[in-house]
């Protein structure tokens, strides 16, 4: 007896294949027509016709829509204190981020609000988005801490993460990004700030259980190469998970760094070199890329097309902060990864779904519709996929499953 | 005794002044903090303090947010037959516009399904998506014809336009755009055509009083700007007002002509020259810019601060159709009005409120929150107006009333 059938599914699609699906593997997309889908205790365990379907507790009628795999929002900073409305005119007028940041504006302004509130808080404000997410077909998000930047609060957004994942129908991966900025505390010593990051914070939250992976900024102005290896080195030997901010502003080696290391993933890539994509190509980098942010701080897209032509994993993530990507809905950047990247809507489900659940160490459990994997589905009020990315700005999630329940 | 009292307002956004306003004006905007309003009979009768105002037979309460006035949607193309994904890959692989028309497609896919749709399949589709265009905070719609390309067609086409308008709680405002595309019948014989819509649709549709405005298609490949003059003047004979489509992908004399004939409003305007950008200055024509087209095409932007500059006003709408715009909520042509025109939220505001309703000639009765005009009011889930274009990505209209009944 199952939980949950879902009958009357018009269209069933969802990547296929061993995870992370490289370059031209990524329209390796199941399309199935015209099937049911059955789960229990939270796993899916039939896929076919109705008539060889298992009896279930619960049935929804997906009135011959199409369905896909949940949504992995594999980069975030989901946990934060405030908003940046009121910068908003200025970055308008074209004030540079990387100027923002140096006027004690932009990032530290959120690390304010960020200190300055509770755990409750910030869980609070945190979960009443993640539900929002969820009923944009979001099912497993990544939130990164890198708010705090100091022991208490960085250990703070860590915690808000793990109960999220306790306290919520969602699933949440955890990344410390303690080494998101520089703090005032530490202006002008961005050596000293790695220092202490290494020393004192990444070690107990690791001990802690708190983070899965790290994370590191390296860019102009933040931290720099040699900077961001030596908090990598470290992170790896402490047992976590690497993923670094490469090259989202200007080429500093970043790419080449996650290359070289092996990092699990690599961020934004906007100004990757060559050299560094090659070297992310052979290091089994997975790139996570994050076109929202392009849009919205009107900078140029990252070159997915050449990336997959290399051989690399994609996958694309909303970037959701309240700085440079205040949106949370993943549609968007989908709507985008085929506007702006000219991947095909194939190409894009991949990059969303199986992809970004390897970008997150979860492709053992989730981006696929399979036996054995969770029931994470969204059903979409569209015909077909073409549809679903064709159309945008308003949100197409009609239904979404976790789990095998309806959120 | 009022019919409706708004209580709680944190802040009331609406642009005030002779409409439409021009260039500079556009910063207009009355920001009124801690207010009430209250509607009688769909008209607003107070904008005050709690302690004065009248009683009402219903309360709602805003919660601290924001109001503005409803959004006016003032070029859309919302009634057509089927959708247009399966051209989407064709896009996304480089195809162009005109060679997709060129080869049949496009536009005239859509003509095709138009005409095989009944009045009532067209009503009902335009109606249930005009519902959701309110949800999104859309209280006035322009909707023209254009998808029928003959006599009976066309005229259908109006007819469901007539019938929203006398069956639904939104406002719409008709035009009539015969020469949208020349049909498969006229097939290179677009000055026949012309003749065609001239002597036998226009004076139907305009005695039969199914239009309030007159649109053409300027544009290499389909009408010439001597075409659209010698149409325009028969429309204007007729008793209708002017619009053109001018300049949106070739600079053709689109806009020297809205300029010469004071044509009501021109839209898209991406391609208008400096000099067609002073005419329409010089003729007070309204400029209807269309930045979601712009988006989804991957097309520049107009060149919106030079046309304020030059003391134009600046009205922005969504541009809704089934090819080159398959989005209806007018918060993403807003967020895109700042991030790609530079507009300021004030201005923004202005473009998408009373210039959008000076645009189609209904500045005297809606497009600001004023006494003696109708009640059609956005509470948004936002606590400022640069919170409001700030964000985007997901619909942040909590409540849409119209006319003071809440949708």
């Amino acid at each position: 007896m199952a939980d949950l059938l879902i009958k009357n599914i018009g269209v069933l699609a969802s990547p296929k294949g061993q995870a992370p699906l490289k370059g031209a593997d990524m329209s390796n997309i199941t399309i199935a027509e015209n099937c049911v889908i059955a789960a229990e205790k939270g796993i899916i365990t039939y896929i076919g016709t109705e008539k060889d379907a298992p009896k279930s507790k619960e049935v929804l009628d997906a009135g011959g829509r199409l369905i896909t795999p949940g949504l992995v929002d594999a980069h975030t900073h989901l946990v934060f204190g405030g908003w940046r409305q009121h910068e908003f005119e200025l970055k308008l007028k074209g004030a540079a981020y990387l100027d923002i940041l140096k006027a004690g504006g932009g990032i530290l302004s959120t690390v304010e609000k960020t200190r300055a509130a509770t755990e409750d808080e910030l869980f609070n404000k945190a979960k009443d988005i993640s539900l929002k997410m969820a009923k944009h077909g979001t099912t497993t998000i990544e939130a990164k801490s890198g708010y705090g930047l100091n022991l208490e609060d960085e250990l703070k957004q860590l915690k808000v993460v793990k109960r999220l994942n306790n306290e919520t129908d969602l699933d949440f991966v955890s990344t410390f990004m303690g080494a998101h900025a520089v703090p005032p505390e530490y202006k002008g010593r961005s050596e000293d700030y790695i220092d202490f990051i290494c020393n004192e914070v990444m070690p107990i939250a690791a001990a802690e259980k708190l983070a899965d992976f790290c994370d590191i900024f390296c860019e102009t102005g933040v931290f720099d190469a040699i900077l961001s290896e030596k908090l990598l080195l470290k992170a790896r030997e402490l047992g976590l998970k690497l993923k670094i901010h490469a090259d989202e502003i200007n080429p500093v080696g970043g790419s080449e760094l996650a290359g070289r290391m092996k990092c699990h993933s690599a961020e934004h890539l906007i100004a990757a070199t060559d050299e560094g994509i090659d070297l992310c190509a052979k290091g089994g980098v997975i790139a996570v890329l994050l076109p929202a942010t392009s849009f919205y701080l009107d900078k140029p897209y990252a070159r997915a097309r050449y990336m997959m032509d290399k051989g690399i994993a994609v996958a694309v993530a909303s970037d959701f902060n309240p700085g440079s990507s205040p949106n949370f809905n993943m549609q968007f950047p989908m709507n985008l990864a085929c506007l702006k990247y000219k991947m095909t809507p194939k190409e894009a489900l991949s990059a969303v779904t199986l992809n970004a659940a390897a970008a997150i160490g979860m492709a053992d459990k989730i981006g696929s519709i399979e036996i054995r994997k969770k029931a994470d589905i969204v059903i979409w009020d569209a015909p077909d996929l073409d549809y679903l990315f064709y159309r945008y700005g308003n949100n197409q999630a009609l239904y979404t499953i976790k789990n095998g329940g309806i959120l």
